[in-house]
């Protein structure tokens, strides 16, 4: 068994917590490290790509959240074998990236640019990911993005529609799943009471 | 069999061009269709998360390139099974995606912008990224990234270094990769004269 270690900001969301997720629901032990921004800012010049999430693993630091994602996906039954079924679980999982890295480039402004800047994701790749991700459920059948099953594609979608429902994104309306795509809050609600998934909600809350 | 049609500007490069490689070398027909930059403005409005390249399935459009790279390295035997040297390979997709997107950011700039930009990535994560391969590649033995053998990570490293040395990016030097990780140089010389590579890179040539 391997020893893992992961490194991540202090918030029950971001790029680490489908990882964190997957690995609680499939119950494989981990250390789970928390850090402020002012540790990340001290250790930032010795992580690989001097970014987190980190994941280290047996003694050497590893970069890519998504990387992460799939394999510890595929440590606890969360991603699919078959690779068309797995396709559809990656085009969400890179996808749903493309909108964090859009977001993080908004994270140090302030005022009316940021305004501005949320104005322009929320009326595109925000948008635009949500009417996709809306059309690719309803295409799978509209239980689990892929495979008939729950897989990480499902964990890394609640995670982004929690926070978006959420209002933790200044000048991004938390309505906008609502109106855009009201399916997938159903989605998420049927999605936050499977009991393993139910279970990991309550220890968090 | 399903049907593929994959779209993508004209050119041996970017984001299309380890799928490409994979289905020629895994020999897997496809439809590879090549569209201008007139074209693409004029179909973008059209396109899931309106970005090439889009790969097209039995009649369905899906984006997100590293999903379609994963999906072909699969089909042709370029891909590892086993999930631990997956997670190796696919840090290294992920990685290379990281730094297309730092580049794309900058292909509306001109001028000093430009060179301000392009300079900042070259001492930053094209720097960082190309020391991090250094270091991986050399912890799985120098021959390959992952597996023992020739994967999708491969490809997409190799379709990126001849790039980088191609001089093809403005106000990044051509001697970088010589300069900051040699052996990367070494390694990608020999990848090129694989029977299966270097007849695919023989034929765009």
């Amino acid at each position: 068994m391997q020893n893992i270690k992961l490194t991540y900001f202090d918030f029950h969301g971001g790029r680490a917590e489908p990882v964190r997720m997957a690995l609680a629901i499939g119950k494989i032990e981990f250390e789970d490290i928390r850090v402020s921004f002012m540790d990340f800012a001290r250790m930032r010049g010795s992580l690989p790509l001097k970014a987190v999430p980190v994941m280290e693993v047996d003694g050497v630091s590893y970069c890519e959240s998504n990387a992460m994602t799939r394999y510890v996906g595929k440590l606890t039954g969360l991603y699919p074998d078959d690779p068309w079924q797995a396709f559809l679980c990656d085009e969400i999982l890179e996808a749903s990236e493309d909108v964090t890295v859009a977001l993080v480039k908004t994270f140090g402004l302030e005022g009316d640019a940021l305004k501005e800047a949320r104005d322009k994701l929320e009326n595109g790749i925000i948008t635009d990911c949500l009417e996709l991700f809306n059309k690719r459920l309803a295409a799978a059948g509209g239980a689990y993005f892929s495979a008939n099953q729950l897989t990480v594609a499902d964990l890394k979608v609640m995670v982004w529609l929690r926070a978006l429902n959420a209002g933790q994104l200044d000048h991004v309306s938390n309505s906008l799943v609502a109106s855009v795509a009201p399916e997938l809050n159903t989605y998420v609600g049927r999605i936050s009471q499977l009991p393993s998934v139910a279970k990991y909600l309550e220890q968090i809350s």
